[in-house]
């Protein structure tokens, strides 16, 4: 079976985790949690990492920190994973949909004026829905696949609509929007290590910031609220049990040791796919939007037209042969714990629901083979 | 510098952790999980276990699935550690604090019976707070340092006011009430593996119960509530990223076939402790209560006396030579965000807080030597 995406580990991973094993330091504290922040702050450029368990906490600490609260709506893309509208709603929020792009797959800064225009105002500096009255907290976009969205252009909106914006960059490490990496254009992102992920700490994930404030209550928030004393506890907060361990950060370490190898090795492997997929008749392969130098997290096929039947047919042809394929996630307004969540139009989504199909990204593919 | 609990590691961790690795299965897929499941299922009894990133993930879940929801109340002891409180708010709960008992250092039947009398009516067959006029959700009772509680009594007395008991077994994985391990008698139950617990996985924590339909649930919600299909993204409710990494279920394996040799090592320790301070003027030795065979997670003496002076004198001093001891956790009633908890006399856990002093309580302390 050929996998969507297979981790792989061949450089220090053992080394890093014996270490952990053999000296007793698997859990809330040891050196690697440390040097897995420094390592992603030197990769991203951006100031600040705080490691956590998994991409969805990281989700849930950007949105609290932004000050996401119950009956706040928070803007987000219907194609996505579900774990973005989770997020919003452990806060108390809903979420409300506006369409994404057809060029970058993630939120439309076209649609997102276009509907804020129609249901928001801003009044005392708060943006509000006029519509339902209720607080729009801020908007989170998703780099889907990998694939940056319009940052600059979603940043300038949020700024003018007084929204604090999130980026879901789960997907996403490795990918850069006019050179630079994606999640600096929000006020918080979070990354993920999941293990389907381009690398992967077994579970995991990442608060990124450059905003030291904000740094400092994402690790006080993720590690119980404890305030510092020799030996007491007492916790100024609710806080969370959201730290990495330091087993699977020693994992992380050594993968991201390889992040630049395996990015290289997927941007070559979506290459040979383009140019494989160059003259098929009625499916064209999907490529990064300008400004955008993507990790190619999943490769995408589209078809040209609307077509759930063919599109099952591919799913099924290519899975009963062993080459792993998948449709895009149920669109989030389709789910039921959001049947009531407001939405603009959302005929860009719905359209590539029934066109999209991911296929094999394993880094083994792309790398040179002959 | 002798720690207060550190991990022991000399079984199979590496073996496991290195197939792992090996495999590339270190994520959401692989046989470790299933195989600690059905390890812990074994080792305590109880039916149906679910791996969980950690403790407090697990309480989170036993909350939710007991129907705790915004503004309940949740009865639950001051001297327990944060994360049981915390999980209570974040279902929106409130803790609404009763005293321990001296003979345990957890929830005391006797002051659940006379606070229940005091503030508790039923209602349509729903236990309400009559002052608050708050529904109460549930009982949550910790076995404090490994300790177990009277949970026959007070399993009666939930039973009496249709109130669900859930245990917070963090601290006692290895110790037995009347013969049958802790979590038995709670609806649900939640353990750590922590590094300081008796075995870890880095982080982890499993939720016990006896129910298969709490334990279908506790699955689905803890697997982000997805629906099965081969290829389908569809979530039928807002779900959750709990699960337990393969990696850490892996190193959870080889420590669980270790947990009887622990549990034996910390005995005896416990045993020479009580010899040690046998003779010792105005300090005590704590004891596991009747009916309890303890895991003696964390050796506890006590002062005679409440004397907060004497206490950090000795805390000074020991910490100072290099053997690390504890106070009590901070009570909760006295942190910051639970200054409004309603709460019954609290006088044997404001008692203990200035008597209890934890000391070193490692496995190898307990190690035949000589
Ligand atoms: C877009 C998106 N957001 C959030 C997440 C959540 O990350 P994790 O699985 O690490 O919790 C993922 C990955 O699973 C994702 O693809
Ligand atoms: C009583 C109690 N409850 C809950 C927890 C939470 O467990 P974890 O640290 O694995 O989240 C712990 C341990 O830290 C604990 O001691």
């Amino acid at each position: 079976m050929a996998a969507l995406h297979e981790p792989l580990f061949r450089g220090h991973e053992w080394e890093y985790v014996k270490e952990c094993i053999d000296t007793g330091w698997v859990s809330t504290a040891g050196k690697f949690v440390d040097r897995f922040e420094t390592m992603l702050v030197d990769y991203t450029g951006i100031s600040h990492a705080s490691a956590v368990v998994n991409g969805t906490a990281a989700l849930h600490v950007c949105l609290m920190l932004a000050g996401i609260r119950q009956n706040d709506e928070v803007i987000c893309q219907p194609l996505t994973f579900a774990a973005t509208c989770a997020a919003i709603a452990y806060c108390g929020g809903l979420p409300h949909f506006v369409d994404v792009s057809p060029t970058t797959l993630g939120l439309c800064p076209d649609a997102l004026e276009t509907r804020l225009n129609e249901t928001a105002e801003i009044v005392d500096g708060v943006c509000q829905n006029r519509l339902t009255r209720r607080r729009i907290g801020a908007v989170v976009c998703m780099h889907t696949y990998g694939h940056a969205v319009e940052l600059d252009r979603l940043a300038a909106l949020c700024a003018r609509w007084h929204l604090p914006l999130i980026e879901d960059a789960a997907e996403s490490l490795g990918s850069f929007y006019q050179g630079r990496h994606t999640g600096h254009w929000g006020v918080l992102s979070a990354v993920s290590f999941n293990g389907n992920k381009i690398v992967t700490t077994g579970g995991g994930g990442a608060v990124l910031t450059n905003d030291p404030y904000l740094a400092r209550q994402a690790k006080h928030l993720t590690t119980t609220a404890k305030l510092p004393h020799r030996w007491e506890f007492e916790h100024d907060r609710v806080g969370y049990n959201y730290r990495l361990p330091n087993l699977n950060a020693a994992l992380g370490c050594a993968q991201l040791e390889q992040l630049p190898n395996y990015v290289a090795a997927k941007r070559t492997l979506a290459q040979r796919y383009a140019e494989a997929f160059r003259d098929v008749a009625n499916v064209s392969f999907f490529t990064e939007p300008s400004g955008c130098c993507s990790n190619y997290w999943l490769n995408v096929i589209l078809l040209d037209h609307p077509d759930r039947s063919a599109r099952d047919a591919i799913l099924t042809a290519t899975n009963d042969a062993g080459l792993m394929t998948r449709p895009a996630w149920q669109l989030m307004h389709r789910l039921a714990p959001y049947a009531l969540a407001p939405h603009g139009d959302l005929k860009v989504a719905e359209s590539l629901y029934d066109r999209l199909i991911n296929i094999p990204s394993s880094v083994t593919l792309g790398e040179s083979h002959g």
